[in-house]
């Protein structure tokens, strides 16, 4: 594709902030015309979030999880998912998150796709997975300051409701979008 | 619904960095057990996307935009969007971004859903927005370092694409969801 008139080249980059979780940089980029703009840049690892279908008696279930988040300030009803460790592939992120919060196991991790959360701000990538073939784990296992209910919900319920609360995150939504046109 | 065992309490914040778009906060929290601990948060205006429909001689498709995009450093090709200007509404921005990215005017514009782009490390929230029966204005009204090439693109081959470059943005991906499930 001829898209050079779009291209910018990045010639500088500064860091200007660090947390635990995540640093801010002043990117310097050269437009297509030649021109240097500042732009603001968020560096963090990469997240995962994985769409697990369980198989129940009534139907099949999405499993989903109910948290409190800090950012929005609010209880969030949303597929599991997290940050990945150092080193750590997407599918064994999904296969780790998925085990902690919802106390289960999949035989099969399916690949839905990899995108930018925000690509304008940030430089990570978030990748989706879909898991069937859930087995249950003896129990969940969360970090000290995490708080997380696990729920079987119909996949009518949550694509109905996605987009209003209690299904107040984006890339929950993202990940639906990438199940329901990837479904096998 | 029954959940104070999740709900967290805020009971301090301190800005830590601020830049032309967004600033950065610790924020301490306590926990439903009465533990504090503190977490990074991102604030920043609300942003809007827009899904426009636009009806061709062919069939309908989806005016998206190719663009350069600076976290993740490559060509993005997403719905059109933007930072909501202060005290402009989700609808008028959505209008202003489908006017200046697209130069297209929508006679109708409906609300698909308002979410957090990310709860967890992210305060604001995202507005989403169909659009129909659009007619074109006489040029993209872009700022000095916006390249933007418009694209209209059967809605068949968006969905099938979304998740792979170069349709890389999550909040597109978001977007389709909503767009699926409450289109009129």
């Amino acid at each position: 594709m001829e898209a050079s008139h779009l291209v910018w080249t990045e010639i500088g980059r500064k860091e200007v902030y660090r947390s635990r979780v995540l640093s801010v940089r002043d990117t310097i980029c050269r437009s297509p015309e030649g021109k240097d703009s500042t732009f603001t840049v968020i560096d963090s690892p990469d997240w995962v979030i994985v769409v697990p279908l369980l198989k129940t008696k009534d139907g099949p279930r999405f499993l989903m999880v109910r948290q409190w988040r800090h950012g929005s300030r609010e209880l969030s009803l949303e597929f599991p998912g997290g940050v990945l460790e150092r080193g750590e592939t997407g599918e064994a992120g999904a296969a780790r998150e998925l085990a902690e919060e919802t106390a289960h196991r999949a035989e099969g991790l399916i690949k839905l796709g990899t995108m930018s959360p925000n690509p304008a701000i940030m430089s990570n990538h978030v990748h989706f997975y879909y898991a069937e073939n859930l087995s249950p784990l003896e129990s969940q296992s969360l970090d000290e300051d995490e708080f997380v209910d696990t729920e079987p919900l119909p996949p009518g319920e949550v694509i109905h409701g996605m987009g209003r609360p209690p299904y107040v995150h984006a890339l929950s939504a993202a990940a639906l979008a990438l199940y329901l046109s990837r479904r096998p």
